[in-house]
């Protein structure tokens, strides 16, 4: 078991510090759309941001373990909070995730491994919410982006 | 509906930096019990602090509502991350949460209300879980801290 603690203080109105370990200090409020400032990470980003993260450390995981070099990876999550009849609930997450590998080998390799499966299952953070998370990875050489690029 | 939305691109080995909106950027990497670096928020610690964080704006927007005022707000959140059989899940999360309020009749209007039960059911970020939040909600009076720490 491994336990993750946060605490939190509130400063003022619908502001907070979060601290955790030696973090820097993070500063949380209420999401404009709510009323709240801008410029300020609200919970619901910190979610967005935990599944992005949480699919980063579980993709990094897989590819170090079956020796895939990865030279760039880059996501866009979305997390999409609608009105339900039991209040408001996050109903979907959808994860744009770019990755680069060196070569078309590399890029053979990753493909033959269903990295896009594993992340489903095996995310931790993607696995313990109560609603679909839906992956679009990309796998490509700098060669083919670059080719993509040009059109 | 609303959407939100963070992108996140990777620096290093296991880190990277998460972005949304003007938000400051906040750098995130695989937790130091998997091999990750001190002084860095993981993902998992983000998910423990967005569940903090909501549990914060939903608690003070029913005390908003309800004309409660509320002096201070603090809270411990503690996310367990366990092995299962389908793999790493959180399976439970457990929130202390205390909160000063002016006076005795502010502590019984708030006591009234059911507070606990209203953060159950309504924090979009606690529902949207698929283990359960435990939470322990103190509300206290000034004097009563006091007498509290006294002893």
């Amino acid at each position: 078991m491994t336990d993750f603690e946060v605490d939190l203080v509130r400063e003022m109105d619908n502001w907070g510090t979060l601290t955790a370990r030696q973090n820097p200090h993070l500063r949380v409020a209420t999401p404009p759309a709510f009323g709240g400032p801008e410029g300020v990470w609200s919970p619901e980003e910190l979610l967005v941001a935990s599944v992005g993260g949480c699919l980063m450390s579980t993709f990094l995981y897989f590819a170090n373990r079956f020796n895939v070099a990865v030279e760039a990876y880059a996501s866009t999550a979305r997390g999409s909070l609608n009105k339900t009849p039991e209040g408001l609930r996050f109903t979907d997450f959808e994860v744009a995730i770019r990755v680069t590998v060196p070569d078309e080998s590399a890029r053979e390799t990753a493909a033959s491994l269903r990295l896009k499966e594993k992340l489903e299952k095996y995310c931790p953070v993607s696995a313990s919410l109560n609603c679909p998370v839906r992956l679009d990875l990309s796998i490509e050489t700098e060669t083919g982006r670059r080719d993509l690029h040009r059109g």
